[in-house]
């Protein structure tokens, strides 16, 4: 649990984050990040330095989904309380959203909770995961489903950073991207207007930085962020897909359920004006298929079902007004069905 | 994380919380005990009642320590999870610290935290471990160093549940009912007055509910609820001591350090009217001896350990009066040698 009540957002180019690296006010940094980010940015990152005023644990997780398990977690944890720790030490997490999630659940856990910052290095985190204190592993049953809310006290962005990036993350930052512009007003505008990527990953942030200040734990408002979630969710594990490319596609899927066809041209607007339009050229189900049943059992054991027989689906209106809806499962799948 | 402020405390025969328990708010109750107190207590909690109109999610952990560990951990979370669960789920743990302290991380991290309440049944629980919110699993390095802060909804004790308590650990329960005779005049007076145990129960608990109500995330007041926990958790380690006897003499290791000759006499006069004082006749360095570097080791990986070289000590000026002091390890060391 988290005492923040907001994190500070910082874009920043990577030696001023350094900076501001070493001037935590703790005695002890607790530094995780994985082994292509280690590859990458050792030197650049220069721990040595922080050592010689500040103790540094140092634990490079395995990159990707692959450290959001049990095991990677009781190892990390473990050898981070192995090597003396106390609560006022403060952990660093560089990486992605799968990296922030891994090293945020262990802040939140190791020794109850303690302090920790994000130095945010793929798109899909520096717009959305890294913001929002949201962390988690994966249970065999799903993303993200055993975690806790538990806010950063940093985010640190350099988009000089994405340079380094495979273009699979890139195109999956950009998944995510298109909803932040059925989200907002603002962030569709940037994009309609072309202007520069950093300056909408800043507006994407803010934007969720808002969202998530007035509704942390998810009560009410911050469910808009789902958007797209409900069946990316289920077409990420059924169609092994990246995270925004599943989250594009349950977009266009929910459009379709829904019968917007005014917002499915603004779907293929926004997906062209992104150049994510030749990635999102044909959805998965037209020639693999898609079984309902298979994807409802993904959806009712995501964490938006609401009860046992309905769950919040999150629609848009029109752009910038997104609207919160609970629907009955079976009624769901009735849709569903009446689609293939 | 919570979203609760502060959790309700309810004194109650168990036929009324078995009402609560039917009254609350989900259709779907996760219901987890350890296996002794199943076996007690199946028949009158009447899950099948329940079961007429919630979905029920039953979990029996092994008794005591034993569930508190990441094995378990994850048994019992993917089990729930693989049942179907959603967010608005309530899980009902009863048991003592142990299970409180196991289910309770469950409730924590499960789909990101549910609500959750403890039906409180030893002594130990009902004084303490039931009541603020703490929850954890243990490390390879130390008890309790994996968890986090998550308020239950409700505790619910029923004093007359300790007629099946064993011996043992109701002497633990009487241990840590000592450091509240320190802690509260109140506390100290009912004793001093004979005043029935579930009365001098329900002071207890409402006094730590009063601590943890202004401070529950431990910066500063809450602090205090940790008299004899320090060299406590040590002992019980080194010398296999219940909890409670444990911190008794984490209390009488501090009162010996500090040469506090007045509040050993007290200590002595306490522990004869709780009827401890035949199980603290002699402390268990007195023939096993004391490895300092050892004790100063487990104190060291606690969680009250404020930076690297130095330790929040909580000292008592007169009975209500406590007072936390930083001191350096180093010079604990040497007060600590001096006395062997």
């Amino acid at each position: 649990m988290s005492s923040q009540i907001q994190s500070k957002l910082s874009f920043l180019p990577l030696k001023e984050i350094k900076k501001s690296l070493q001037a935590i006010d703790s005695d002890t940094i607790i530094f995780i990040t994985d082994s292509n980010l280690w590859d990458l940015y050792r030197d650049k990152i220069n721990l040595e330095l922080i050592e010689t005023d500040k103790k540094v644990i140092r634990w490079i997780a395995p990159a990707g989904e692959l450290c959001k398990t049990f095991g990677e977690y009781e190892k990390c944890i473990e050898y981070i309380i192995g090597q003396g720790v106390h609560r006022n030490a403060h952990l660093v997490a560089m990486g992605g959203g799968a990296l922030s999630d891994f090293a945020g659940l262990i802040a939140a856990t190791l020794l109850r909770g303690i302090n920790w910052s994000i130095i945010s290095t793929s798109l899909l985190a520096m717009v959305d995961a890294s913001i929002g204190g949201k962390v988690a592993i994966n249970s065999k049953f799903g993303k993200n489903l055993i975690g806790n809310f538990h806010l950063p006290q940093n985010v640190w962005i350099d988009s000089q950073m994405l340079s380094t990036l495979p273009k699979v993350e890139v195109t999956s930052g950009l998944g995510e991207i298109v909803k932040y512009a059925f989200l907002s007003k603002e962030v569709y505008s940037f994009i309609e207007n072309k202007v520069d990527l950093g300056l909408v990953i800043k507006e994407c942030a803010s934007f969720k930085q808002l969202v998530v200040e007035e509704d942390l734990l998810e009560s009410k408002k911050r469910k808009i962020l789902n958007f797209g979630h409900t069946f990316g969710h289920a077409f990420e594990r059924i169609y092994d897909l990246s995270h925004g490319v599943a989250v594009a596609w349950g977009i266009y899927y929910m459009f379709k359920l829904f019968d917007e066809d005014q917002l499915l041209e603004t779907f293929a607007k926004v997906t062209k004006l992104l150049k994510v339009n030749e990635q999102l050229q044909s959805p998965p189900w037209e020639h693999k298929g898609l079984d309902v049943d298979l994807a409802l059992d993904y959806v009712g054991k995501d964490k938006k079902v609401s009860d046992n027989k309905s769950i919040d689906l999150v629609l848009i209106d029109t752009i910038g007004v997104p609207r919160i809806t609970k629907m009955a499962i079976d009624d769901l799948k009735c849709k569903m069905i009446n689609l293939t």
